[in-house]
């Protein structure tokens, strides 16, 4: 039987369409297509075919813009909004405008071409999220911006143009729509509960099981009660924690061993699937607040969005969390 | 430069990024696969393949369920809800579910396996819109229901998994969020103005005609001001109605023909494009009013949605819609 559920944040309702369930397996099909380094814009020695870097971590004696780097952050050469000039609100008759002003730059995670997350070194992984920290930090300083997205899109399938592992950054000049609706969501329940919303969902997971993926000193990692795709997985820090890119390095730490173990997990179980990796953090203007938690949405692509979910904003999802989580949990990884 | 756009319905902005400029050839990379009619469950003949059909338009003296019919309506034999039951509420710790319970039913547009719309008779498209009211007149008798929602998945790229010519609908014991979102946008410019914002539209559309297509008596077809992909066209008509399945019967027969008309211009434009078309139409709980106002819209899938807009809920189009709109109105159809 065929069930409705809410998401608690947002109230987004999914179908868990139970008559149209679906095993790992058949997700298999996607082809897994390894694309050739040779032209690739992000590979070392091709430092010249991005814009100059913004941030870097490199071996000691190296020069910017040149080889010897761990991982690079750059402008995007094709930006979809410009990070210079000013903010212009303009009316068009009816309709409303604005100057497309954001900052749009790529985290070229690793030298290496092929590399996917789940098999980079724990302190890899741990560089990227220490990247995603530096460069929130840092443009949350320009008073333009609102709000930082960082995501991840890997194969085709999700979205990606280059192979070579990268995620991105978009500053926004305002609030993305989903963030207000999360917002507005864990803010009406503090109201109502004085308790963050994300902080019981945590204790009812850790509870109840059979939802949980992992584990670890800090983090918790689980299936969503209504996650809009097949084997979705959120990592959330286990303590109440607003924003993001103040967090203890600790928790960096921690961050890059459980995100590591997911991605092994995903990875062995789906074949390596093409994904979407999303951080949700807090808004610039209330970074430190009591109802909102940072956590990081990574949503499988193994289905199409059709008609159905661009019409109603609702999701069918063919496979049952708890199905999902308990094959994450079991799956061997190394 | 990129631009920022706000829907004036919902309030969605769309970054109109002018720097990732694309022209219509620049999506003709995607392939078109004919698939064969061998297997094929909604061709003539295979009746019994699918479950009994609850509508259909046939010739005088043929028998349900037998061939000789133009257009048949049968439930989906792998329906995301069951239409059998009731709804019930219930929490499951701080999470909520509902039994899945709704109608999802497939409207097999033509016996013909391998038509596009853009290649039926103005007859056959008429026939498929007068189906969509039919069911509707007939599903909103369920007290259950809220809202039906017809759609239409056409390609690989658009979510769909057979190639004969169909569409579906799905009736629903809640509303569609962006349903409620663009009916809280129209009541809301009501409020303020006492004019339905689509009239409004209408209106400015008409005068300044570089976002129109085409129009007919009783339709306009527009590029709409913020559209989440490229190509987006809109059709909706001319004076205000908010509930589709009461329109006059002349109606249906220039939402034919508009839509026939539409098609051709994207077939030819863009090769043949995936898409989704779905209805907009008022819930059934207020089915006449002043404010909203009932159209379809037709989204060409011609790129991938990524992490972006899955974590903002905002989108990045390539194609500012006047462009669209022009290489629309000018290519040539038969």
């Amino acid at each position: 039987m065929s069930e409705l559920r809410r998401d608690p944040v947002d109230g987004r309702w999914v179908i868990i369409a139970a008559e149209r369930r679906k095993r790992p397996v058949d997700f298999y099909t996607q082809e897994y297509k390894e694309e050739s380094a040779e032209n690739c814009p992000f590979c070392p020695g091709k430092e010249n075919q991005t814009p100059p870097e913004i941030y870097a971590i490199r071996e000691p004696n190296s020069m910017p813009n040149g080889p010897g780097w761990q991982l690079r952050v750059t402008p995007n050469k094709f930006p979809a909004l410009r990070v210079e000039g000013d903010i212009h609100r303009e009316g068009v008759g009816y309709f409303d405008k604005m100057s497309g002003i954001g900052a749009h730059e790529v985290i070229i995670e690793t030298p290496d071409h092929a590399i996917r997350r789940s098999a980079m070194t724990p302190h890899q992984m741990e560089n990227v999220f220490r990247a995603y920290r530096e460069r929130i930090v840092d443009l949350r300083h320009d008073p333009r911006f609102k709000y930082v997205l960082v995501f991840k899109n890997y194969g085709e399938a999700a979205g990606a143009s280059l192979a070579h592992p990268h995620a991105q950054l978009i500053a926004l000049p305002i609030l993305p729509k989903h963030i207000l609706e999360e917002m507005a969501g864990a803010r009406e329940y503090y109201r109502y509960k004085e308790r963050c919303i994300f902080c019981d969902i945590i204790q009812q997971e850790s509870d109840m099981k059979d939802r949980l993926v992992t584990q670890n000193d800090g983090f918790i990692a689980i299936s969503p009660w209504a996650p809009i795709f097949p084997f979705e997985v959120w990592i959330l820090p286990k303590h109440h924690d607003s924003c993001f890119e103040d967090c203890d390095p600790k928790q960096l730490t921690n961050l890059g061993a459980i995100s590591l173990e997911v991605h092994k997990r995903l990875d062995q179980a789906l074949r390596r699937p093409h994904y979407n990796s999303i951080l949700h953090n807090s808004p610039f203007d209330e970074q430190y607040n009591n109802y909102y938690h940072w956590h990081i949405e990574i949503m499988p692509r193994l289905t199409r969005t059709a008609g159905f979910e661009y019409g109603s904003g609702f999701y069918i999802n063919p496979v049952p969390p708890e199905e999902a989580a308990q094959f994450l949990r079991e799956v061997e990884v190394t």
